[in-house]
């Protein structure tokens, strides 16, 4: 896998590969491929005939920071446009028009043409560090949509069903919701058929899409059947996992790192990520092959503080450039280090249990009265712990433990010990 | 109520009457006012302003035989032009066009411009029997329709719910339907919203329909409070049975009369109607006060064929007249009385039980030989019993039993008895 880079600007005239390179290739990480032989025969077809594969992509120009969770799909859609497909991006500039006409939701509000505009521009400067855009064929939806009048509008409703629209996750659980059914406003309905629109507008192969987009995918599977096309393969993305481990990644829940962030934050970001999810965000965001990922992210032959290095300097190299990431790591070991207690700690004897805070500050040491020690107190020069917690209530009391690291600003600091 | 005449050719200059002697006539024979007091203030405010009330109804021009059925909303809608209001009629020639793209349903196969054209001038010829046509306001909802963008549609969906649409019985009906749900198609949601913006667009005060009606003329409420008008009211009339007593009237059932039928025929079905339902359509088929009703109905004080040949008059009259129903009735009377078996029936002795046919019309002398009887009996000239069921298997046989009378052609009668 030589070619495939991680150098996003270095994308060069693709290598021919056989249907089962590229298969290994386009199958890591996915999570579903839909209908399972499909991926296959697509590809059989481009080489009989020498067409690219038309892999679709869409996108929502409501005004987004991209963040790696976003880029699972968008690296996929540059894996394709490596082995030499036609990437083709579906703005959905007509979806954002319409917005919630039912008043619900105040993140669908209904956009200007000029916010859309604005949004659609931001949106692909910022996912232009992913793909190619040069190579890629952008499209808005509203080419097709502005000129679909009532009845091409009742045409489309009338492909598919309520019961259908029910089969979807998200509409099941307002559905299903008790003790009171959350509304599913009709307009909503209407989406999963735009998105499957655009696939016969433009033709897809290949759509790609996040786990939950599966349903919105197999309309376009549906609505080309009608079209007398040959339906589109669906191709789904496991949802990113955030710093956290726990949650998916969101820029709400802040445990996100941006495509747009400076290499020192990408890296000490990555360097916060849980160890649990490694093996994840390696598959996911890295190119590194699945024997090398078992390595980093076994304990017993990596460190994890080790492999999470790599992790920082792979996602920062794709962002930055090799030079950037290198420097970002120096400077966040510097950091570490500085931060890092010292391995000579003075040792203070204290007694055990409940002791005020500001008793305790005089007893090692650090003031010369409860007085002065109140102060320090309140101006927040006083930390406790590993996590250097601040303890800022000049009437709190210490459970004092054997070996508690007790600070005063950057320079005193003392380890408690019980005599 | 003198001026409620029967005779719709002479729907004269309306006479001011009184919020409550309006209120008699328009809630004679309506299943539902919704909202209850609704009526009686939109009749205030026309007495007030001195506007007149729009009162709208829909038709769906799909080319339909006008039977009497339909006539009960549409004897609604002229009570109200006789009292001064404003019929206005749409015609859903954009609703037509939109046929049923998932091409499930044949009855509601996309129509051309032209067909809904030529049925919609049929259907308006056929209900000018029932409603003064050149006192209405008839208006195409392609007006608007046509003019209405992709985002004019998702604005109209997203005044709507699946939850709601499937409160309406027949969508309920067919979500829940077991072993198999029946498929509720996404453009058939579109339809009460269509309906419901005709209202919007022709500001209605009142809308008439059927009983089944009753949500897409909530629907319209809803929708005009949306676009800040004062809703309308939504008035309902019952579902008029049909001959036999049992069912809606419809075609499909041959249980109607037709409005266009010729007055022999109107009157002759009339007196095959079920003596059961007689009331329901001397209320809705009528205008005759509900005392005198009572009277009609009631077999102790009327014999059941006499009020049926009332029925039959009135409904002769509206359609052709008063001399054409005098003219029916009389005609229908001779029939009647040419069919009657004579007084004295000649009477024949034969054994009981099973008997061959041709061997019964050379015992009772009909038939000189069992080849002359076989011949007669396949030419279908025989007929037994009360209703004349005629006999044409020359290897059938006959249950004798006493009393029963056989006929050959028309001048040849015969009551067996048990010898």
């Amino acid at each position: 896998v030589t070619f495939l880079t991680t150098d996003h600007q270095s994308l060069t005239t693709p290598m021919m590969k056989s249907v089962d390179e590229q298969l290994e290739i386009l199958r890591r990480g996915t999570e579903q491929i839909e209908p399972a032989d499909g991926l296959r025969k697509k590809l059989e077809k481009n080489l009989k005939t020498g067409k690219p594969l038309r892999v679709k992509y869409g996108i929502d120009p409501t005004g987004i920071d991209v963040h790696l969770g976003h880029t699972v799909p968008l690296r996929k859609l540059r894996q394709f446009q490596e082995l030499g497909h036609k990437a083709v991006l579906i703005i959905g500039d007509y979806t954002a028009l319409i917005g919630d006409p039912s008043g619900r939701d105040e993140t669908r509000a209904r956009l200007t043409p000029e916010q859309v505009e604005v949004n659609a521009a931001d949106y692909l400067k910022q996912i232009g560090r992913i793909i190619d855009l040069s190579k890629a064929e952008v499209r808005k939806n509203s080419e097709w949509f502005s000129r679909f009048t009532f009845l091409d509008t009742t045409s489309l409703a009338g492909r598919t069903t309520i019961q259908r629209l029910l089969e979807r996750d998200d509409f099941a659980k307002r559905f299903k919701a008790r003790p009171e059914s959350v509304p599913i406003y009709l307009h909503e309905c209407l989406y999963p058929l735009m998105q499957g629109h655009d696939s016969v507008a433009i033709q897809a192969d290949i759509e790609l899409g996040g786990s939950e987009q599966l349903f919105n995918l197999m309309m376009g599977r549906r609505l080309q059947e009608a079209a007398s096309q040959e339906p589109q393969v669906c191709l789904t993305m496991p949802i990113l996992r955030g710093l956290d481990g726990d949650k998916k990644m969101g820029k709400s829940l802040g445990n996100y790192i941006g495509v747009g962030m400076s290499a020192d934050d990408q890296f000490a970001k990555t360097m916060s990520l849980a160890d649990e999810p490694m093996k994840e965000w390696f598959t996911l965001l890295t190119d590194r092959p699945a024997t090398e990922i078992e390595k980093l992210t076994d304990p017993n032959q990596t460190h994890p503080m080790e492999a999470k290095k790599t992790l920082g300097r792979d996602v920062v190299t794709f962002y930055h450039g090799a030079d950037a990431a290198a420097a970002a790591q120096a400077n966040w070991e510097k950091q570490f280090s500085e931060r890092k207690d010292p391995d000579n700690i003075p040792e203070a004897t204290v007694p055990a249990g409940d002791v005020g805070l500001p008793q305790l500050l005089v007893t090692v040491g650090f003031c010369k009265s409860n007085n002065e020690a109140r102060n320090r107190i309140t101006e927040g020069a006083v930390s406790i712990g590993p996590e250097r917690t601040k303890l800022t209530d000049p009437k709190g009391t210490v459970k004092v433990e054997d070996g508690l690291v007790l600070r005063l600003g950057s320079k005193k600091i003392v380890r408690l010990r019980i005599g």
